[in-house]
């Protein structure tokens, strides 16, 4: 094995892009801060029994060891279990609704070279203790602005509501193994899959019309209207009463221009419960961030809330935001044993003028030139004080 | 199990915590930059063969796991190994010296309830390829420098050579094992087991007072000449004059009043190959950060180069500044549907300021009373508009 290979999936921020990804982080953060929610950290690993159990990510995706005590443990692969956690024993005595927030690295075990990473940072939220299609509308909104101020354009929130999708089918399908296969269509976005899977369901062809028009239920909220037509039960019909609901408490926030309706998103297979959304831009073919509401996550927890939320991909925003500059302008001081303190009183104040300055012993460097080439300019200090020489 | 149970040593940060240790962790990171050090970011996990076997910390303390190819991944355990990884492959054409920082968090494991950290952050620095002494005082001088900014008044730094412990062990003791014994007393601080032991020696009363001499070369700079008798090799008198000579330096940075000699420091069994030192403040027990000189590690990794670096443990940081108050003024919006756009204006007015502002529709909270408690003021936006209540 090579001495600098590293395991798969698993990458390195070099300078460059590190002042980038704090930059943009800092912009988001900055916007959930000001929206009052509160960051707080989580340990990398956890109990698989409880927070690896619960998370929303695929078995084959986590990453497991064993402690010295016997227990299997996991590096966490979402922030919105561990958080779940927190609100459910520390915070166990803070009023609701509760307003947290992370950025945070999260890990997915990967099988093969040159996929997918195997740990990214999640920047999200969750808001935990309100019920209401505000809490929805809010979480959405937190999203918009928070991408705006990290300098995104392009982009937009496809919203949908897994309560509408699991009515239909409970419908038409009734048994829920029937139903489950469906959804793994949708949730892979495998629509040419649904469309074949439907056409061999023993249905009447109306129903398969039905299940089939699903795909093209995809616009602004008139396609809830669209979807009204399909649905029969008051679980189906409340579920498209929410989104209309929530598409009109959005225009309070001015970000209408950002909203897709897309009435067949399934962005998890057992998680959501509710309204639950997608956030593409354009370039990037895998969505950016998601979201939703997922009621039943903070009882497993035996703190039995309502609660909605996102989480944004640091490395696909990075992606979508294009080549940014990196503001890497660094000064050099060079010296030589008889000028150090003047050297150094000299970094000082290029430094309190807000420089990056380094100071560099001119005996400690074998190839002055190459060393020179990396700094926007250099002062020398060399010889007896006095003499300053300019590059 | 617990549903709130988290592993041996692993820790949440809770939101009141997070703000003060982000504020921290800036302030710190703000010098290390100004000074023109790079930040960058390793993979959590790294191969056990690479990485792991070349981190100065004990096989037990190691957090390892397979992963699904069957190699043995470990959790980082310091950032010194990572960096030099980084520093031999990605960063491979860069000339030297580079100044490179980090802040990450590192892993060890544990086998006590109770007892320390599993998990813990580290800040620091890692100079490569610049053999001077000026390169080592630069390392201790940003440390001082970094933790004034950070607010930390009472502290000092311990300050070593190996190179005179091992020259002196091998001129009395010859044999490697025998000296391996001592440094290890000396490394885990057992200066009455040291005594003891060295008692027992089969050595001439002068040699065994040479030895125990160690113990007490604690002061000032004038503790090297001291020193200076006690070893005859040219290795011993090097590394004795390595320490005068950084004294030296150290005076133009302005820092003397932080610094103390103290030759029986050993922070790593098999690491430091030159000055090494150590942090230690008022009312923490344990050291709050180290460094030193690594001058072989490097060549593991295939590019040969002389370094010296520092890393701070955040969390003992905190403990040494003691109280800090985290600076969490929130305020809330709260609003009913029909003035949801009334509210929300109203708190995009109050977030330009600069204020942390929570909107709340009215109907998400059971206990508005209890709610309200956590704000220093509230507006409230119900009713018809027009009316605004304040609280």
């Amino acid at each position: 094995m090579f001495m600098f290979e590293k395991p798969l999936g698993m990458r390195d921020t070099l300078p460059g892009l590190y002042v980038i990804k704090e930059k943009v982080r800092k912009k988001m953060m900055n916007v959930i801060e000001s929206w009052g929610y509160e960051f707080l950290e989580t340990p990398t690993l956890e109990f698989y029994e409880t927070v690896g159990v619960q998370s929303a990510i695929l078995e084959q995706q986590l990453f497991k060891l064993l402690d010295r005590q016997g227990h299997t443990l996991v590096l966490r692969p979402d922030m919105t279990a561990p958080i779940a956690r927190v609100a459910a024993s520390k915070l166990m005595k803070e009023f609701l609704p509760l307003r947290l927030a992370y950025s945070a690295n999260v890990f997915r075990a990967q099988q093969h070279e040159g996929g997918r990473p195997a740990e990214f940072e999640q920047i999200g939220i969750e808001l935990i203790g309100d019920e209401t299609t505000s809490a929805d509308a809010e979480a959405i909104a937190l999203m918009i602005y928070s991408l705006k101020n990290s300098g995104l354009e392009d982009f937009k929130i496809s919203i949908g509501h897994i309560g509408f999708i699991n009515a239909l089918f409970a419908e038409i399908l009734g048994k829920e193994e029937r139903a489950e296969k469906l959804r793994r269509y949708l949730y892979e976005k495998n629509f040419v899959g649904y469309r074949e899977h439907v056409k061999n369901l023993p249905l009447s062809t109306i129903d398969k019309e039905r299940l089939i028009k699903v795909i093209e239920l995809r616009g602004g909220i008139e396609q809830a209207d669209i979807a009204m037509e399909l649905v029969s039960s008051e679980e189906g019909k409340n579920a498209l009463e929410d989104l209309k609901q929530l598409f009109v408490q959005l225009d309070a926030y001015e970000v209408n221009q950002y909203m897709k309706l897309e009435l067949n998103i399934v962005s998890h297979m057992n998680y959501y419960t509710g309204i639950l959304f997608e956030l593409h831009a354009d370039g990037v073919g895998l969505p950016i961030g998601s979201g939703g509401r997922y009621d039943q996550l903070l009882e497993k927890f035996n703190r039995s809330a309502p609660a909605t939320g996102f989480g944004i991909r640091l490395d696909r925003l990075l992606e979508a935001l294009g080549d940014l500059e990196a503001d890497r302008e660094r000064y050099a001081v060079i010296f030589s044993q008889e000028q150090r303190k003047e050297a150094f009183q000299q970094a000082m104040n290029l430094r309190k003028e807000g420089k990056q300055v380094v100071m560099q012993d001119i005996s400690g460097v074998d190839q002055i030139d190459k060393f020179a080439e990396k700094f926007t300019d250099i002062l020398y200090f060399l010889g007896k004080p006095g003499k300053v020489r300019e590059k």
